[in-house]
């Protein structure tokens, strides 16, 4: 990748010329923030309750250096920290970052790794405010910490979902999902004919969702504006029955689903269908939308009902009625977890 | 390690299944936990400043399996963390622990590290918030994150050293060094010979100075005892000399450090004689102590100067003088880190 490009060996810097090397464009914006990089912990100041949130991304495992760019990925890495924050109804304000990286991985490819961290930074007004860099003997690993606050009273957990409420799920979902499996796809025909170029023609929107995640800030504020404070709340990162099940079984409820309510991309349906995949499948098992599942009472309906961006798809029941979906040909179906598994494959 | 004993498959708990396994005999202990594993983040309430220290462990970079007991590693990676909390003066009081592990280990395995994890987590009055596991296709990767708090006057950072101030450090140097030449010596005998055992015998202080080094939270306690807040502070990790250097860098002043006044242990001192190691350098460049790196007024000297685990090893000058060391033989030394750098071979 970086053939023709400038190589500086990170050995030349050493372990902080690194960090100082990358985080320098790095501002501290947040007053919360009273010391960032540079000592032995970062220093913070919050009235609020604080929310802790932090996912390790191992290469081969959690990402392919053979069709995900380097900066999307420091990318990702930020998105799918903060998302967990902002399904707590919290502002996220502050990151942590530890990379392990081969040493023969020249500088210039960390600092496309940084580039994506920043970006994500600026756009969602976050402050870098520590962080390891070291060499791996293996592949590439990534650890995002994301701190956020909220006032006690705003806080929402998955244990909340009452009886009669109204199951809510921000943007589309399956997209990611369907979209890795175009990566997938065309890295197997690059494999075969390296000199076949890649065929993701109109799939644009669905590789976006895979390679370029965004965490759902704007339905945090938006939920504020409505005065609307979900009873439960949850990010879709395994994959939609996988989230369900975690708000009812934490609820201690049951709940019902309708298939013909989940929201589906055209690009994603279509995409699907193509590739012999059933579009709701992908919703309820494939994960990393990132999207936010949420509960509210039916007396907040009349506020959110007419916003395009959330669905309505169901809801909660009690306990004994299980958690089921109605299909699309009226056929109650229970609901279980086939979500992403790291241990398995 | 494991071939006489069970062995359950991790993919057989799942991800999921494997956090709550892991994580049971965790309990929650402080008042500031609101909310611990178990939801998108974790939910925390400080009255004081939040003090927040990440590191990300490697296997093969940061250890070597082969001579490292997995229930250690599990302690060390806590403590290591710890220490960072403690450097800042603070007090240490949750932490998130994600780890990458083969699918190849067995559960047992895993279970081995969570017991280090427990015991250091125990020991030190910690709760275990949050974190995440997953499969590693390469080694086994540990990445600990953890917090902290105290009052804003309380925190030490590494730049309030002044000119006049006594350079103290806790405990001795040099022997989490020594040890670890020692595990690195029997190893390659054992790879030469396997059937010979180990000789570690009378070896015990410092091979369990690199095993299982202790964060100094008493020393923290002390200080807070003896009335003394220290004007600048670190921990040592990477070798006197570069924490050393941190300090009077960030402070802008010099430092006068005298090689007789290093406190290093008889059995590390011997050992590396016996290696054909110079002691003083084991300690200046060696790193993994763990101890704590402080300056103090020179009012607070009778407070501490009967403390037999702190040493007073110098003391600050002004910025133009440099950093030097007088040896022994009383010439004077520029310090230089060549401490030990993660990208370096």
């Amino acid at each position: 990748m970086f053939e023709n490009k400038e190589r500086t060996a990170i050995s030349d810097l050493g372990e902080f010329g690194l960090i100082k090397h990358l985080t320098t464009n790095f501002k501290i914006q947040h007053e919360t923030s009273v010391k960032g990089v540079g000592d032995d912990a970062a220093v913070l100041n919050f009235k609020d309750q604080v929310l802790i949130s932090t996912d390790l991304l191992l290469e081969g495992i959690h990402f392919d250096l053979a069709y995900v760019p380097l900066m999307h990925l420091g990318y990702k890495a930020v998105q799918v920290n903060l998302s967990d924050i902002y399904a707590m109804n919290g502002i996220a304000t502050q990151i942590t970052v530890s990379i392990g990286i081969s040493s023969k991985f020249p500088l210039e490819a960390v600092e496309e790794i940084y580039k994506g961290i920043e970006l994500a930074c600026n756009k969602f007004n976050i402050d870098l405010i520590g962080g390891d860099t070291s060499s791996s003997k293996q592949g590439l690993v990534i650890s995002v910490t994301s701190i956020g606050h909220a006032a006690a009273e705003d806080i929402c957990y998955r244990n909340g979902a009452e009886e009669g409420d109204l199951l809510c799920v921000s943007g589309d979902l399956g997209g990611a999902y369907v979209g890795l499996q175009i990566l997938e796809r065309e890295k197997l025909i690059f494999l075969e004919n390296p000199q076949l170029q890649p065929d993701l023609e109109g799939k644009d929107y669905i590789i976006e969702r895979q390679l370029k995640p965004e965490g759902r800030r704007d339905i945090v504020d938006l939920l504020a504006q409505m005065k609307i404070k979900p009873t439960a709340m949850i990010d879709v990162s395994d994959g939609l029955a996988s989230e369900i099940l975690h708000i009812c079984t934490q609820s201690e409820k049951g709940c019902t689903l309708y298939e013909e309510k989940i929201p589906i991309d055209p690009m994603t349906y279509e995409t699907a269908r193509e590739l012999g995949l059933d579009p709701t499948v992908c919703a309820l098992n494939g994960g990393e939308d990132y999207e936010l599942l949420f509960t509210i009472k039916q007396s907040d309906y009349a506020k959110l009902k007419n916003d395009v961006d959330i669905s309505i798809i169901g809801h909660i029941t009690e306990k004994s009625a299980g958690c089921n979906m109605i299909s699309k040909s009226n056929v109650s179906h229970e609901i279980k977890a086939q979500g992403w598994n790291a241990f398995k494959g």
